[in-house]
């Protein structure tokens, strides 16, 4: 298990590491990207180099939060992970770097103490706003690219405020940058956040929209991500990604389905929960989990047989 | 004109008055509801009575910031409007009281002056976030419906907290209102306003977006709402309302049109600009106005004529 350290002891650490290596997770989003190149930053306003390593390339639209400079060459002092529950969610980088972590910082409540040190806050909306208060303990000046890599991550870790997760903490926060940075085109990120899509995600959603499956009395809807349907309508499977919010769209649906067809009559299966069904505990009968509104886990069987599955694990979670 | 007076000169005009009618827009939207029964409560605080006054009905999601008791009949004694620019805003009941209004509270630059006194916040990114301020200056001690209204207004003029509107005065006002009343369920709030659709307007969103043109190099869309596609789809005309941020949504797009067929050959049209474009001063080519990225005008002619006049004034900016 990790050692729990607070935010000065955080600090004292990174003032005192050397040629680090920050660690973001695989399948790379806003938050991860914006706490590794905003720390990368702030080690460089220590005098200290630091390199972020990613299992995955980092998608286009983040790329205004990279620096500038290209990255410099050096073997690894200090190791440090963010936004990281477990060692698994390095990705390929895991079997290179896993048990070699030094600190954590994560907002993850399943955090399971991978790393030497770890400052974890499960009631923080994001990565980023733990780092927030650590740039702040370390009384470090904010550049632009660290106020715009914190910024975005908060937004969209808390979906642009929408969940739960973006309490007072947060938008004190988000005030205190806005304030800091007026110039910023915070709504120019949040438009290329939330708004734009490319055309093939444009197709995928219509898709997936138009043959949305309603169940149980229009309190359960799926809809299904299979190859075929990829194919058909020359969609790239990437953006299939991130569409589990879609069948929670229509009134009255308490729980939305998806399901993304695998090998050999496998199939990955996300539960997002509108308000008062835990899908954890429905994915946990099926060795999955995950949050209280957003859990997963993996069935086999004909696609009939998984609809069946869950269909009947929703009516008992809607009738208890 | 009106005599333009400030927070505490507002505040003492609220603990003057007496048995107070606030008007509130036509086509009632989240801040306008929001600010006219926030106002309703406060004045109750104060120990005056007052009611809300709306030419068109309270939509149903937003049913749960009116306040429980039913409101008394009295004759007024001081009228206040909330969230209009000018006395149009008040459609069915603008005959009955233009001229009449002592107080007028707005964040609208286009406001023209109607009322005796009138507080205006051009920067402000809601009415309920002027009426925030005004309601501390009073000292009044919030209730949970109070904060639920402001939220809501905030949130729902922000489009939660995306547009440019949202500056770093909103986000502080939504942390001392998430500090003072964490146990509100403000991602109730946001999925009710932001996430859940009806079916028919599902259908609406899923036909604009399969039917949308695409001109001018990408650059320009057009989503077209005639009465043959509300009907052959039995889409309630209701459900079309508010689907112009639809347009922008492509990657690449600069300008998104939507046009709404009228009688007689007349179109309304509405654009969206995603950033460069000066939307407005296009629509004022056509006798048309609005704001620098929401404008709309009224063109004549066939579909053609009509796409190709807008086409034309479009490829111009951009050329520009």
């Amino acid at each position: 298990m990790s050692k729990q350290i607070e935010i000065p002891a955080v600090a004292e650490f990174l003032r005192n590491c050397e040629d680090a290596y920050i660690l973001i997770h695989m399948n790379p989003d806003g938050d991860c990207i914006g706490s590794g190149y905003s720390l990368q930053a702030v080690l460089k306003l220590l005098g200290k180099r630091s390199k972020v390593l990613c299992a995955d390339p980092v998608p286009e639209r983040f790329h205004f939060l990279l620096p500038e400079e290209p990255e410099e060459e050096f073997p690894a002092k200090s190791i440090i992970s963010v936004d990281c529950a477990d060692e698994s969610r390095f990705g390929d980088l895991q079997e290179q770097y896993a048990g070699r972590v030094a600190l954590c910082v994560d907002h993850h409540i399943s955090n399971d103490g991978f790393a030497e040190y770890a400052h974890v806050e499960p009631d923080a909306s994001s990565a980023c706003e733990v780092l927030y208060k650590i740039y702040r303990e370390l009384g470090v000046k904010f550049t632009k690219q660290i106020a715009e890599c914190l910024y975005t991550g908060i937004a969209t870790d808390t979906g642009c405020f929408k969940f739960s997760s973006a309490g007072a903490d947060t938008h004190r926060i988000v005030a205190e940058i806005m304030r800091e940075f007026p110039e910023i085109r915070y709504d120019l990120i949040n438009r290329n956040m939330f708004v734009v899509k490319s055309p093939s995600r444009l197709r995928a959603e219509m898709l997936m929209l138009s043959q949305m499956e309603y169940h149980l009395d229009g309190k359960c809807t799926i809809i299904w991500e299979t190859k075929a349907i990829c194919e058909e309508n020359q969609i790239d499977p990437k953006d299939m990604e991130g569409l589990t919010s879609l069948p929670l769209q229509p009134e009255g649906v308490e729980v939305g389905i998806t399901i993304r067809e695998q090998d050999d009559n496998w199939y990955r299966v996300s539960l997002r929960s509108a308000d008062s069904i835990n899908v954890s505990e429905i994915c946990a009968k099926f060795g999955g989990g995950g949050h209280v509104k957003a859990a997963g886990c993996r069935l086999q069987g004909t696609s009939g047989e998984v609809r069946q599955i869950l269909l009947n694990a929703i009516a008992e979670a809607l009738n208890a």
